[in-house]
């Protein structure tokens, strides 16, 4: 089905486009006919892709979250699982200003998500997403004794996602103040507070 | 010296305005035109008080920072100095979403400080101040042996911000996941895991 298949690989391509525009220029710098001006394309070719901006924008931040997601589980499998796995993906969820930077597109969805609920879902799968993996890897360190069991894994992974989160936009908007030093010691904190003293305590 | 007055309280007028654009319609459609539209003034009128859009949305995330931080004054200064007055100020930046709505202002600067030093500045401004309020807070509290003093203060802070941040963008996104009474809980939590085991352990 040669058709779907270019069907499929044309939207990527435009995502990857649409990414590109957003992290160089801005999101809202980043209009249908930007894109469409910065690969070459009539607007018509892109609006046969993509219904609007907020469509592009949503399709776009699934494939960045796919990718990151994908370099996530890279990253865990070169690292046995435990508590080193889960400081792996946490640490891999802050990273230095300007790497593998989310951030313009996130900003981009979350200025829409304010009005276009489709945008608040694909921000909601994302974080149900992240909340799977730390559930997992959380299960992984417990079960070796590597850390304390939460009292509530709920509790737990509710306050990692927000304190991660909380560190990406300190790192992302502060970076000299949250060094890759200072960022991995706040990680060690946020571990050993939430999960309690097996972990972390001497673990920056 | 009326035309100081003036020159600030038009400066004040037009940042209200741009702010009820920015949470009306978004903080792309947001532009020196539409705000100018929107308060019947020419755009002349506009960039005689202001150099460009991120100039006004340098002055309006201030103006409203200023108003918030008054807001939290008056939340505190209800409730006795010590752990009740912490918990008071980490509430306080964690509203139900749609409620005193920083978010639309705050992505519009976000969006900003990626590519504008000056907007940055904003943003860390903003921290500075409110990592002192925490650590008024704190200390109180570990005064009074409200709680366990933290082994290092500026960690504790760190952490309290990051993850009230955090929580902030849960509430703002995943509105129904973070009820006002998943917040507090949370937020107890937080403070339990953050300063000891003697803040907030039958806190909710």
């Amino acid at each position: 089905m040669p058709r779907i298949v270019d069907h499929a690989r044309r939207r990527e391509e435009i995502a990857r486009l649409a990414v590109q525009v957003i992290q160089q220029e801005g999101s809202e710098s980043a209009t249908v006919r930007r894109i469409a001006q910065a690969g070459g394309f009539s607007i018509g070719v892109l609006t046969h892709y993509f219904k609007d901006k907020d469509e592009l924008v949503a399709f776009a931040f699934q494939w960045l979250a796919r990718q990151s997601f994908a370099d996530l589980e890279a990253a865990v499998a070169a690292v046995p699982p435990g508590l080193a796995r889960l400081r792996t993906a946490l640490e891999f969820m802050v990273p230095a200003a300007g790497t593998r930077s989310f951030i313009a597109v996130w900003i981009s969805l979350w200025g829409g998500a304010m009005r276009n609920p489709a945008l608040a879902r694909v921000h909601r799968a994302f974080y149900a997403r992240w909340r799977r993996y730390l559930r997992r890897f959380l299960g992984e360190a417990a079960r070796r004794g590597e850390l304390a069991v939460p009292r509530s894994t709920p509790d737990a992974i509710d306050l990692l996602v927000a304190g991660i989160d909380g560190l990406w936009i300190g790192a992302t908007f502060e970076p000299l103040r949250y060094s890759t030093r200072r960022r991995r010691w706040l990680i060690g904190r946020l571990l050993a507070a939430v999960v309690g003293p097996t972990a972390g305590r001497g673990g920056a």
